[in-house]
């Protein structure tokens, strides 16, 4: 696999992405440097880069150097934001950079930050019409996407630092100071008259801000799942965030609101507002978070060269197939059992009524469900459910995530319990799992041999009666398949309240 | 790596296991198959393989044929065991399987089978002195170790399903039945006057029957960990299981006893009342359960070759070069860090008083912190100490791989919390997670840019303050080590009661 490092010198952070890639096929983040350099700092006052904040910036750079340099690391895209684009001494500062660490930065406009961080976001949340809000450290981009594609962007100096270095100068902050805030956020986004949320569109999210909220909200409201992407920050809950943060003075901050760490406690707040002023301008009542962003964006453009604008076509389909090739997954088997599968899920629809999402978390559940073999063999149904849960299904919802988690867990044995994330799932969800669980653990059984040997199948549904005849390459060897598939039956029966009888033909 | 099945055709089980392995370096079992074929059906009444119980053997042969094939795997090693052995037309069987599937096999002595299973456990317990037990259906195997070496080992007609049908003839179990199939057992341990426990020594135990009885005893106790390797089987507990079993109605078992499954209900009783015989005979209170028996046995004879007997020289080092070889850790960063956290430690003895053990638990952990990133990059701690105590660390104690998963867990940042695991924990078990995590804490931050850019160290303690001046390859690089480590320093502070403070020298 090639490596790149992608390095990303922002007002607030500064972050070096390593990753591995197989171009146009596979993709992983391999390691994370990140360092609050706040380069941006004393910018509120006079726009040039403060000697302190150069200082920090060196230092950085130079570990990111060493970094990539001790990993054999030779691919470097280093990009600059906000704080270098607008510093009257940008240009300078980059000269001693290049001189000093030999790293060849290129300033990125306010329209190419925003462009990248919405391939990151296209091609990792699947967002096809809304909107993208990247909360910096000294601005925040927004930018609107139509079928997929990059609209427009723009970028305005509202990032987290600025705004706080501007207009907050008390502990507690006072009403006054408060005040002038609100309507400053509110006047910004009121000039942006095309961002409004149509019905079925959304409003997604990039940035540490944004992160932080996400941490924040989750330890607040006891979420059953650790995934920060594709999690959903509701307007309301974000106002009572506000709420709660004007009463406090900063130094109890971080002891009082649990999940906010100590190097955001003056910034929050402000970075709260902004989102909240957006959300309330564009009609929406909810956020979603992106995990991946501008970095992502850069990285998507090496892994889908020569493609321009590199977006992944169908990014639900290339998430499962990309998890499953970075576990090395045995080909031959599994895409018998999502044939298999499959095969049973269409001839079975007048029974179970389900529709092509069903089919689609049959046919990933049957990519995945061996994945965990990475780990150990033993239990391996239950190590594919961690990762999944852990790793995340870009395109995917945190519930439908879970529904093709449930299905790799039970596809060998025992009965679906998806009590812990009741939360996150619908009406109907538990036996939506038990079904679809019951046709791939039948597909598994009927390929135990992993030899392919049952050709297909004929499904026949009269009454509390099912028949399954199989057909094999010969007649011989179906005999021990259509045993196990026999023996594993109870889950299927007790799911479709049926009796199961398999024969082959 | 190249790949090997091995097939245990047992009295009870045929089992088929499938591995890859590099040549004296690593390997892993990844697929396995199990077919309760119950060879010796009938063979307590006459010494003959029963057509029924051919006919199994013969269909689930030619599965593992199959699915051998459907993997392109070439090298295979069939043995067989006692049914086999014992049976008057044991030869013409394996004919016959020769002829239907191709297979070629090896029928081993009862010394034989002792001796490849205590290969297995030798190389997977670290067990040096004492004995083994392999329960199986048609005969059990013990076995007798010294200085890791293979003594003596007998074969008796003991096993689970040959006790079961010459012994128990009603339901519930009447007391005379009880009464001789007791006395039978006691019978034959008397025999064995080796078997008697020394201090020091360990009885461990493998097979099916025990690992059903780790699966009824765990759930019966909730213990914390998943592991069936290393779990301890106390003979009290199993003489509370027997007396309950006595009770019960085969027919009740499996719904009033959790963990006992139904394939097994019938000859639970008598293989629980082997395994308490057995340890009553050598005067221990406790079996030590191996998750390894024959197959790894072969397996090591494969890995180890041309090593004569095949056992690992260090199993404890082994164990974990393994599975940092698996999953690919980065070497220069894990031995860097391994040699920061050694000097550490050693320098700091005068303060924390710990010894080899200690020494040997952040080697273990320095080299396996990193292994998660497998899983995700993001929150790699978390998925390297859910890889520790799913995967297993053979040589080491439950209790063991705990606090190495505890140190791995926390290696970058939080307060250690090993709660859930009290009850494996001993006295001053908190302190010293504490304590060993923070050294490791600090030896990662001290190569964060992962180019060993610290060359060495050195630590000076007085009273509540220890100093920590660090060499670095030219003076400007190691500055922001040093700044990442001082920053991280909250839990060194805490667990050894001191400030500190770092330097470059």
């Amino acid at each position: 696999m090639d490596r790149i490092g992608i390095i990303d010198l922002g007002s607030n952070s500064a972050r070096l992405m390593i990753a591995q890639y197989t171009p146009g096929l596979a993709f992983k983040v391999t390691d994370e440097v990140s360092r609050r350099v706040r380069l941006s700092e004393g910018m509120a006052t006079e726009n040039v880069l403060h000697p302190a904040a150069i200082d920090r910036a060196l230092d950085t750079l130079q570990v990111f150097q060493a970094f990539c340099h001790a990993q054999g690391i030779t691919r470097i895209v280093p990009v600059a934001t906000a704080a270098v684009r607008d510093a009257a001494n940008g240009e300078e500062f980059l000269a001693r950079v290049r001189a000093e660490t030999g790293l060849e930065f290129r300033v990125l406009t306010g329209e190419e930050e925003a462009y990248w961080g919405t391939v990151g976001v296209v091609n990792s949340l699947g967002l096809r019409d809304g909107f993208v809000i990247d909360i910096g450290g000294g601005s925040v981009e927004i930018s609107q996407v139509q079928r997929g594609d990059f609209k427009r962007g723009i970028t305005t100096p509202l990032g987290a630092v600025r705004l706080t270095e501007t207009y907050v100068h008390s502990d507690p902050v006072k009403s006054s100071e408060v005040k002038r805030l609100i309507d400053h956020i509110a006047a910004a986004f009121e000039a942006l008259t095309w961002m409004t949320l149509e019905s079925g569109e959304q409003f997604a999210g990039i940035g540490g801000t944004i992160r932080a909220l996400v941490r924040i909200d989750r330890g607040m409201s006891g979420y059953p799942l650790g995934l920060v992407h594709g999690y959903e920050l509701k307007l309301s809950r974000l106002d009572r965030l506000i709420d709660r943060l004007l009463s406090l003075p900063v130094h109890e901050r971080a002891r009082k609101v649990p999940g906010l760490m100590a190097d955001r406690t003056d910034i929050i707040l402000a970075g709260t507002m902004v989102v909240a002023g957006a959300l309330r301008r564009a009609g929406a009542d909810r956020l979603v978070v992106c995990g991946q962003g501008l970095r992502e964006g850069l990285l998507y453009r090496e892994l889908l060269k020569p493609a321009d604008p590199p977006l992944i076509r169908n990014l639900r389909e290339f998430s499962i197939l990309n998890i499953a090739r970075l576990y090395g997954y045995e080909q031959a088997h599994t895409k018998h059992v999502a044939a298999l599968v499959l095969s049973l899920f269409d001839q079975l629809a007048p029974v179970h009524g389900y529709g092509a999402l069903e089919r689609e978390y049959l046919w990933a559940a049957a990519q995945l469900h061996d994945i965990g073999t990475v780990i150990d063999y033993y239990d391996h149904h239950k190590h594919s459910a961690y990762i999944i849960l852990n790793a995340g299904l870009p395109g995917y919802s945190h519930r439908e995530t879970v529904l093709i988690a449930q299905l790799c867990l039970y596809h060998r044995k025992g009965k679906p319990n998806p009590e812990p994330y009741s939360r996150l799932l619908k009406d109907g969800d538990v036996k939506r799992i038990n079904r679809l669980a019951a046709l791939l653990r039948l597909a598994e059984y009927l390929d135990r041999s992993r030899a392919q040997t049952v050709t297909d199948l004929h499904v026949t549904a009269t009454g509390k009666q099912v028949r399954l005849r199989v057909n094999a390459r010969t007649s011989a060897e179906a005999r021990v398949e259509v045993w196990e598939a026999q023996r594993n039956a109870e889950l299927f029966e007790e799911a479709f309240g049926c009796k199961l009888e398999i024969e082959q033909a």
